[in-house]
C-alpha cells in the first residue's frame, strides 16, 4: 500500500472542520498501510465510547455527549470509503448511527431523533433548536454520498448559534435508510416528506424554511427547491448538474456511487445513475434565494460541472454562484472562511 | 533554516486544540524558512482582521467575534517566540491584544473587559458567565511563559457550557502586562488582586473561586492557592517547582524567560529566576483540592520536574498528580482527552 492510496483516503480539511481532532487524524497519516484504516478508526472510535460511558457513569454529561459524538464520528470515517467490504461497511454505520444516537440527548442544544414514517420506512433526522422562543426558521441539512445526518454537529452548531433550527436526515442511500432504501431517482419526496413533518413542530416557522446539501446533497437540495416551493432559501454546497463526466471521476467515488444504488453491475449502476441523478432543466424551476458553492481545485465534481452549473444559474436571477479559487471540493481545505459565510448567508435569509 | 527548526516552533497540538484551523497550520508547516513565520502568521491575522470587520458592517455578529478572534490567535503565534526581534513581538503582542479586545463583546459568552488597578499598574483580563442566574462559581485561568488571556477562549467554552465563569488575566511578564511589570516573585499578589476584585461581583460565588494554570502559569497556580486560601480548588496543567535544571531547558525556553525578566544578561536572569520561581515548601502549604497534570513526554518542564512534584504531592492529601504516559508539554497531544477531564473536574467541584 502506498503513501499515495493513504493520502487518496484522507481529507484532512473535512476532517478536521467536522470534528475529528488533530491527533486521531494524524496518527491516521502515520498508517503503514491503508488495509489498518478501518481497525484504526475503530479502536479510535471504542475508546471514545469508553470514555463517554465514563463521563455518563460519572455525571458528567456535556463530556459524555461529545465523546460519544467523537465515537460516531470515528465510526464514520473507518468505514465511509469501505465500500470494498461491505459487511464491515454496513457494520461501521451501524455502530456509527448507534453513537450518535446515544450522544443526541446530551448535546447542546439536545438533538431529537426523529423518525417520519414514509411509504413503510422511516426517515430517521434530528432537530435541533436555537435558544430562546420560537417558532425558529430551520434549515434541512442534506448529507452526500456517504456522508450522513451524524456528521453535520459541529455545522448545526454555527448555525443554532445564529438562531436557526437543524433538520439533518439520511434519505434513500444515505446512513441509516441505505439499509432500506438505494439511491432513487426522486430525492425531493423525501425531503418534501420532510417539511410535511415540520409543518407539524410548532417549534418551527413553516414559512422560513431552508435547506443546505453538501456534496451529491448539493445536487438533492437544489433538486429540492426546484420542485418544493415550500422553500425559502437554499444552499447547494458543492453539488453538480449529472452524470455525464462519470467516466472522469475517481474511482473511489464510482464505487461508492455503484454501491449505493444496490445494483452488482458497475455498467447497470452507471446507467441508472444517468438516468436517476440528472438535473436537466430544473435549475430554471427555482424561485427561492440560492446560493451554489464550488471549488475550482474539485477533483470529484470537477470544472465541467461547475461549468454546468454556472450557464443554467446564469439564466435563474434567484441563483448565485461563488466560485472558490483555492477551494477543493466542498471547499473543505477552507472550511473555516466559507462555512460561517454560508450559515451567515442563511441566518441573513432566515432570521432577519 | 533547516525543517527541524520548523518543526520546533510549530506544535499542532497546542496550536490545533487553541483554535487554529488546520489549513492555516498546515501552510505554515510548508513555510520554507522559520524567518518567514512572523511574516506568515501575520498575513493571516491581517486577512481574519478584515474578515471580521467585513462582517461587524454585514451585522454578522457571531462570524465577526470569531473571526477576530482568529486574528487574535493569528498574532499571538506570530509572536510567541519571536524573541530575537523584540519590536516586531511587542507590536505583535499589542496587536494580539486589540483583535482580542475587539472580538471581546461578540464572542459568546461575551467577554467582558476588566482593568483591575494595583499598586498603579493595571491587571487586564476578560470575565465570562455561564448562562443562566447566578451567583456562579469562577475558575480563574493563567496563562504561561508566552500564553496569555487571549488564548483560551476554547478552554473557556469548555467551562462556560459546564456552569463555570472564567477570569482570564495577564500577570506580571505576561502579556499586556509585560510592558508595565516583568516576571515577578510574588505573583500569587496578582492572582490574590484578582480574587479582590472577583469579590466585588455579584454574578460570582466568592465561595466558589477555583484556579487554573498552563505551563508556567500551572507554577504560579500553585503558588496562588497556597499562599491565598480563598481558592476552593486548583488544577496545574503542565508545571514546575523550580528553575534548578535551568540548563536542561530547550534554548526558546530559556530565551523566553530571559527576555520575560526584562535583564539583559542571561545569566543575570537566570540567577533571578532561580530565586523569583521556587516554589520551595509551599505545597505543603495547600488545602485545596489540586489536580496536576504532566505529561511523561514533556521536553520543557522535563520529568525531573514531574518527580519534585510527585515527591511533595506524596506528602499532601489535597494533591493528586496525574502523569500521561503519552503526554507531552501540557499533553497538547492529547488535548481532547485531558482538557475535558480538567474541566469536568473542576465542575464536579464548583458547580454542584
Amino acid at each position: 500500500m502506498s503513501n499515495a492510496k493513504l493520502e487518496a483516503i484522507l481529507n484532512p480539511g473535512r476532517m478536521l472542520a467536522d470534528g475529528i481532532p488533530f491527533m486521531d487524524y494524524n496518527n491516521a497519516r502515520q498508517l503503514d498501510d491503508v488495509s489498518q484504516w478501518f481497525g484504526y478508526w475503530t479502536d479510535t472510535a471504542n475508546r471514545y465510547e469508553e470514555l463517554g460511558e465514563q463521563a455518563l457513569t460519572q455525571g458528567n454529561l456535556v463530556s459524555a455527549g461529545e465523546w460519544l459524538w467523537h465515537a460516531s464520528l470515528s465510526f464514520h470515517y473507518a468505514q465511509f470509503l469501505w465500500f470494498h467490504e461491505p459487511t464491515l461497511r454496513e457494520s461501521g454505520q451501524r455502530s456509527k448511527s448507534e453513537m450518535y444516537k446515544r450522544a443526541a440527548p446530551y448535546l447542546q442544544s439536545i438533538a431529537e431523533r426523529v423518525e417520519i414514517v414514509f411509504e413503510g420506512n422511516i426517515i430517521p433526522g434530528y432537530l435541533r433548536l436555537p435558544v430562546g422562543p420560537g417558532p425558529h426558521p430551520c434549515v434541512v441539512l442534506i448529507g452526500g454520498l456517504e456522508s450522513t445526518k451524524e456528521e453535520s454537529y459541529h455545522f448545526e452548531n454555527m448555525c443554532v448559534r445564529r438562531g436557526l433550527a437543524t433538520f439533518a436526515f439520511d434519505g434513500p442511500g444515505q446512513g441509516e435508510m441505505f439499509f432500506d432504501v438505494k439511491i432513487q431517482p426522486d430525492f425531493e419526496r423525501y425531503s418534501s416528506a420532510v417539511l410535511d413533518y415540520l409543518e407539524t413542530r410548532t417549534e418551527i416557522d413553516s414559512q422560513r424554511f431552508g435547506v443546505l446539501g453538501r456534496s451529491l446533497g448539493g445536487h438533492y437540495a437544489l433538486r429540492s427547491v426546484a420542485l418544493d416551493h415550500r422553500f425559502a432559501v437554499c444552499v447547494a454546497w458543492g453539488g453538480f448538474v449529472n452524470m455525464s463526466d462519470w467516466d472522469e471521476m475517481p474511482t473511489h467515488v464510482h464505487d461508492g456511487f455503484a454501491y449505493l444504488t444496490g445494483i452488482a453491475s458497475e455498467g447497470e449502476a452507471g446507467t441508472f445513475l444517468s438516468d436517476a441523478l440528472d438535473l436537466g432543466d430544473l435549475i430554471a424551476e427555482i424561485t427561492c434565494p440560492t446560493y451554489v458553492l464550488q471549488g475550482a481545485n474539485d477533483r470529484i465534481f470537477s470544472k465541467y460541472q461547475t461549468d454546468l452549473l454556472a450557464s443554467a444559474i446564469d439564466e435563474n436571477d434567484h441563483c448565485q454562484l461563488f466560485v472558490e479559487s483555492a477551494g477543493d471540493h466542498c471547499c473543505h481545505n477552507m472550511a473555516n472562511i466559507v462555512r460561517p459565510r454560508m450559515v451567515d448567508w442563511l441566518s441573513n435569509s432566515l432570521v432577519r
